[in-house]
């Protein structure tokens, strides 16, 4: 069964945020904490309540850094390494130190943690029914990539992203900078495939494949014929995507074939057919279920 | 039916969480749009796909800000107001101007009101419940406002609050700094429901009421002896509700009384009962599911 | 005789405010202090040189933060605890380290210590006269808590309020989302009391208390006729506070009362009357006379 | 009489400082106006309610930049200029505009101009005293410029400079980049004013003099030695500045002479001698009686 | 001849940087300006004093808004565009407007378009020399492109990189997210060239080529093996490049080639052959020669 | 021969610059590296490839710190002090610790200890042709300083005039608030030279000097005529300067002399004569050729 690839390292990120996060809190001045004692050291937990896939042990550890800026620290101890399944009742962290400043990270990390782990766990979701899917079928090669898209929420690219590959699932272009996907309005403004395809060919870094947005046999065609390196088949439904592959096996060369639109939990296995090498959800990342977790002090 | 109460200004928020989106997103070395002629002026419309209550309306136009201070300006026209139900196909905003500019702001616009729509959205639904369960069963005075947590993401907490309150919620404390609010551990550490209060008493501003916490009925016979001006069933049934707001009415005063734990659009119509003046959902604003809306370029 | 209650833990606040001091100061370029050796290790030590309040101990912790950020390290160890009463002569702080880490962070320590000191020292003053007038007429229960405004320097908010609470006073709202506060202008624009107080219970967090500003006895009897948790006084002369309050009496409900407007280290005695919960003055911070401090190397 | 002299502008520090003021007061989320018309447009005026210096003028304008930032615009026009002495009574700014934008303006524009317009006032008290002073005894020559220390609180010390210039005043060095001044503690690491002063002279940009502050005559005299261009009288009496004047008066070359501690209203004539160039005063910026203005809607 | 490529806009980074450099430069409080009349109108003209590229017409623009934002406004037109040739005594930009605004606004734009006209003068004597070559051989389809490397300051790579396309050259990778590039230090850290390209392919998003650095033919052989898309040469005289080309022709597709180390003005032109895509020069963006500008008030 | 005198402490500066060129560099989502063991540790060298001026021992060790609030630690040892001269393979650097953070911040250390270093090495260059022309032609006293300009990069001031010192070199006016230079704008503003100096004397802070540019012979005389303590004389060729400084001679005192414009390597000993004080090259910082360094993981 696959594991996660490589996780990025986002540890200053998630101390940005999770900073940010404590000050739109209002901690300083947390009216309700403000008589408890503020040396007292405790040891606290945190769990998940439900099944799922955790993705907050980095996290936990930059929050222990964020506790000492604040001068009230406490060390973190990650109990499952990020991207493991967990089953509800799973303790996933440990955190030991300054009371205050456990109760006053609590919140913003569990928000956090919870957002990301939801990603994953709808990711890995998706990715255990595509290799199911592949087994069954006994196709041989790699299943499709289960890809996110650019539908993510500002402050939250670079963590989400690596949320899905925490579930398994693997990245798309990072931002606009970082690759090139041609769609209808380019086209549109190009005044056509092959001089959209110019266009970026002539501009981008030659490190860049060309990627095309296409919507139906004819426009794949004229994709194929500008040797595009990657075409995104735009709501294709599974059967109008096998007859797109037929096409693609016309072409004197092999692109790499993405599908998005109309998939889900309910019809991802039938877009997991040889020949198709992506499978972007916008939902990944843009409907996210948080998994539940919270912490109990001692 | 309700409409909902007057909305924050958030202007400069927006601006700002556009702003950093458009970075995130390295639109300035976006190499797919380069060859694009950044004059040319087109007119583009953002359209509901689902039926929902639209929350995007000013956003529209502190994105129009935007466009101006990256030199690609456009014109915004709200088409719907903030807090305003719309049918899918409904047209909810008008922008026009600078092409490379409304590409640019498309996807972080789309996904901010998106994300706020979908949150205003799913509170509108159980206000309407709210409200339909009150009419059934011809309670006098007001039902029960619908409230969100703190469980918002870090950058979130202000446009989460209002959000719920564009689908006729209202906000619950803005922050640590905003109000008090008695919990487990506050009890746990201060020795006891009396205490906590005693100390929360002595330290907060006099504006703030004190609200706490119970999770039986002698947990809130203790906060009724303290008159703790609102409590929190935590996690009780209906019918527990019940016998709590009972026990309330012995009182020699009336507290506020919110609901917390177990609230959903299945269980939402038990809980509206006279007596219950709020019910909390940390779902509001911690598992969004975006409303689907798009732009098109004519 | 009163000890302050627990402050707020400012400790990163501190440090952006001593950084943002040092940057303005422009300490990397100090050319005066460019000759002497780095690395030599020095004493120093924070006298008090008039009669006060000290608030500056956190701060002194954090300076020691600051200046292990910009690599010139020096410990710290607060010799009196904040809101302590200190006598001119009084060591209050010791360092021990770097001293060109101790001279760049000298100026921008002082400058905040003595600023905060002096707020709190004033209040101090207030508090005491209160309490002297209560035990000397032997009234029962809490005398009123001296308050401060919102008069106070961007930047400055979060400290302001923990200096008047150093001093033995107590926070009001800490800002505009954090209460209600009825005034002229609201009411104004409202088209009167009822109004005015009828819209901000519609849309306030139900945890704020309604406050409104009365300037004569049939302003008070509108806002208690409309229940006003807390009713503020306006430039009333102590006798007509008297009167004020009879006319409270009266009142089904009992709510708390502020007075703000006239009030001095000379009148503030007379302010103090059973029935008065509040003395609120904008010149607790809005103008402060800094507490003298110095910081002798040794 | 003197009239200040030109002016720096501070806009975008007036901004900035506002922009800060706002966000910290919350006023996105204030629920005592939410209620109110947005769109409503009204006039207020600014008036003094008392004697002194105003300087609010630019900061008046540049309120209304940020009013516009906000999408809640108002116009600004100011009726006095910035350093002119006004009565109680007289009517400074006028703001014209949205209501809401005027209401939440209001707080951070007064709080900031009372302060400014309280250094101004002081060190125009100061400066009329010394003018006075230099009429009556028909000294010839310029007077002594009075002058604000580096005692001025972190964010301010850029508009704590201009408040005093605002008054009549003139500024000392900006910060540590900005100039040489050789303290007790410098002269120490440096093993006496000889090298202390060699030091400096061997590092510091060429269009820098040499300040140092001397304790009496005997370092007086070897400050001159070394021909240092300015040289502070730290904490001499009236007499014996008269007597230094008199050793200055031996040496081959004429150093500028700054006297300063001990300097209030009540002593300041008695240093307003001729040969005595500054006299500077901490208490012009770390002890501040803001001036009180008030904003009316009509 | 070739004409630069669509430039990227970078109006905000330009005007951050803008901004930047003001504050740094300290222009509020410029002591030698100070007594200029701050609302003069004048002309100022940018003029190029060398023959080269000039990179500053969107830069010009950009301090325009600057000069509003600090409310010393004035308006700019670009005489040429981005990316021409201009011979010296040429005009280039023309600002009208407040005079104090011109000169605070001089010395940062001039020293930001002196060192951007640098990188592109640089770069387009390096094209043409390639070109030149190219027609004088009569070599069929595009001569390779000239790109930067990574040697970019901080602040300065999207500049940087605009600069170079100005020039006439192309982007190489925008940063570590947006392509791959193994080197010597990756190779040896995954145990051979086989290993680091499997593993970059399982991480790295689809759209992104792998391309490898080589330092002798038989690595050239392991990385053609693998199918790298792109191939670096690193450190090739001209004839070893040639010979690489040969083992390059032998495989069984064709990737693209890139010449690094040793590339100069000297010897560009050795390197310009065909099979050849790419020559990146360090140098292009760490020693650069500004092209010398003056502004002319009039 | 000359050493550098002390150097500013620029700790916090170099870090922020190093954390804004790894974010800019985006290595959290470095797909090349990404596969690497994120916990192997090693020991790299900083090597200089060509001989110079070192200027980047501080900064190495800030990089220490950044690796550490990355959580990718290593530490730092310098090999050579800054401002030290080195010879093409000398170790300068050693780091220990994390190989990821080593390899993150290769990039940003190098380029700018690069560009540090030649700043550094031009400046040395020059230092001593002008210290071996004085030696050869036998002069008493100190030869002229070597100086740089305002023409240093938005974010890199402090750094640049502190790489000019590192080489030998002294620091010009830091910015327009730290020195008073009248230029041939404002000489024309004012009406004269006499107003422009009378003008800058009224405001500008008493310890500064004031500072002319003078174009010929006749406003070198207005110039002493008002006896400005420096004077600039801006594109004299060295037998002009020698004519200026026979009339500088006929004046009562002795202003310091700067000489500006055709400053070179070629050029520099002819200017190097008794009585010029400082000799102003922009080229310094706004033309600089990297040194060539290097890293080596062992």
């Amino acid at each position: 069964m696959s594991t996660p690839s490589a996780l990025p390292s986002l540890y200053p990120v998630f101390r940005e945020l999770l900073s940010g996060g404590l000050r739109e809190d209002g901690y300083t001045l947390d009216w309700t904490s403000l008589g408890l004692k503020r040396e007292r050291k405790v040891r606290a937990t945190i769990k998940a309540k439900a099944d799922g896939v955790f993705y907050g042990a980095e996290l936990a550890r930059a929050a222990s850094a964020v506790s000492e800026s604040i001068d009230l620290p406490f060390s973190a101890k990650a109990l499952v390494a990020d991207g493991a399944r967990v089953k509800a009742g799973t303790k996933v962290v440990e955190w030991k130190g300054n009371a205050t400043g456990i109760l006053a990270l609590e919140r913003p990390t569990l928000n956090l943690a919870g957002y990301l782990s939801g990603i994953a766990t709808r990711t890995r979701g998706l990715v255990d029914r595509v290799e199911a899917e592949w087994k069954k079928k006994r196709y041989a090669g790699e299943p499709p990539r289960i890809v996110p898209t650019r539908k993510i929420l500002p402050h939250y690219r670079d963590v989400g992203i690596a949320a899905v590959m925490a579930g398994g699932g693997y990245p798309h272009r990072v931002n606009l900078a970082g690759g090139v996907l041609i769609k209808e309005n380019h086209i549109a403004a190009a005044g056509g495939i092959r001089f959209a395809i110019a266009a970026a060919r002539k501009v981008a870094p030659h490190g860049l494949k060309i990627e095309i947005e296409v919507r139906n046999p004819a426009e794949l065609k004229s994709a194929l014929a500008e040797r595009a390196e990657v075409i995104l088949l735009d709501n294709f439904e599974p059967d109008d995507v096998r007859k797109a592959l037929a096409i693609v096996k016309t072409a004197e060369y092999a692109p790499l074939i993405e599908c998005s639109g109309g998939i889900s939990e309910a019809t991802v296995a039938a877009y997991a057919m040889p020949g198709v090498g992506l499978l972007s959800l916008g939902g990944l990342t843009h409907s996210v279920t948080a998994l539940d977790l919270s912490l109990l002090v001692e």
